[in-house]
């Protein structure tokens, strides 16, 4: 009689940073890499992840349309982020796989947080009903100075409305507050010095996840 | 030296119903008859009553394109009335208008909560963050049988896919939702006996109202 066990739950790593932080091309990699060790993964992102969130997409990254008010921006990411939890998130988690993450709840409170200056009070409350409680096993902060990633977004054509409209100082404050919650959570989330080459970021990267890839995963 | 008086705080008034009890028809109505009168009203509706709230009512009203989880639509009614409140119905009240809006609050509670049996305890945070607290001065719970309603909606040539896919044993969920919710706010809450003429509905709805339009408004 075949035995039937459960599988085991999988982990969460979620990558975050200021734009131009690198996320993106450092999740590319890490998920190559992970399936190249033959390690079951799923790469998703917010804001997105699901038919729902590619809708919302739109309506969260086109400010200069339907600018929303800060409290209606965070939960419009709270739909978001709850659809990609429920549909996306936990099942793989609980088909035992790594689920690979560009932004989760902490862009939340570094951008609506820190950079908008939202209470954490109403931060934490939408995240509570956002995720349930859901936080990653591990979390990537690629920092890097501001000017820095402002000039790799122009050399990348990005436009340039997006920090005019914003301003440098909104983005000082998001990075601040990125740095602060490392501070806060200095299991979960781990500080990676994004301003050195792609290669040199994806090693920095993979050697912590590896030290976790034997048996129990992370 | 001229004297600056801060204007009277405006008053609140919503409309509540299950789909078919005719709200629309009785906002209209009372919007008219206080235009008559030369009271400052504002007549907006949930979900949609800001750019933000057009753009998601596309989202939230065509549940075969994205149908999201209940939370996720949760939390989009939240941000579209966190929009509202902050842009449209707390300026208007600051200014001393009447706002009349079909659909508020204790449809979140009706719908999301009793008829989807959601939690209250998710439902009133999430009311809480969007609303911060604001509830109406009156609120007008139009209510008839479900079957009745079904039929004026049939008539009207509303798509039959509404009520296919949430089935009746849902509606009948969502009016018992309401009548419970008037029996939890007496004072607030105004039930109004919507099997009737759109006359009849009128005169009883505008008694109530009347009776309170003597200075200070309501």
């Amino acid at each position: 009689m075949p035995t039937c066990q459960a599988p085991p739950r999988g982990k969460f790593i979620s990558f975050e940073g200021i734009d131009g932080s690198g996320k993106t091309t450092q999740v590319k990699r890490l998920v190559a890499a992970l399936q190249r060790a033959a390690v079951p993964v799923i790469h998703t992102h917010e804001p997105g992840g699901t038919p729902l969130g590619r809708y919302l997409r739109q309506v969260l990254l086109d400010t200069r349309e339907t600018a929303p008010t800060t409290r209606a921006e965070i939960l419009l990411f709270a739909a978001d982020r709850a659809e990609h939890v429920e549909t996306v998130i936990r099942p793989a988690l609980t088909a035992g796989q790594i689920v690979v993450c560009d932004r989760f709840a902490d862009s939340t409170r570094a951008y609506q947080g820190s950079g908008r200056r939202m209470s954490a009070e109403v931060i934490e409350q939408s995240l509570q009903l956002a995720t349930q409680g859901l936080e990653p096993d591990l979390t990537f902060l690629l920092d890097l100075p501001v000017e820095m990633a402002v000039q790799r977004l122009r050399q990348r054509g990005a436009p340039a409305h997006r920090f005019e409209a914003a301003g440098l100082e909104f983005y000082h404050r998001v990075r601040a507050g990125f740095l602060a919650l490392a501070e806060q959570y200095p299991t979960r989330i781990r500080v990676i010095d994004a301003n050195r080459s792609p290669d040199e970021v994806h090693t920095a990267i993979w050697q912590v996840v590896a030290a976790r890839l034997t048996p129990p995963l992370l």
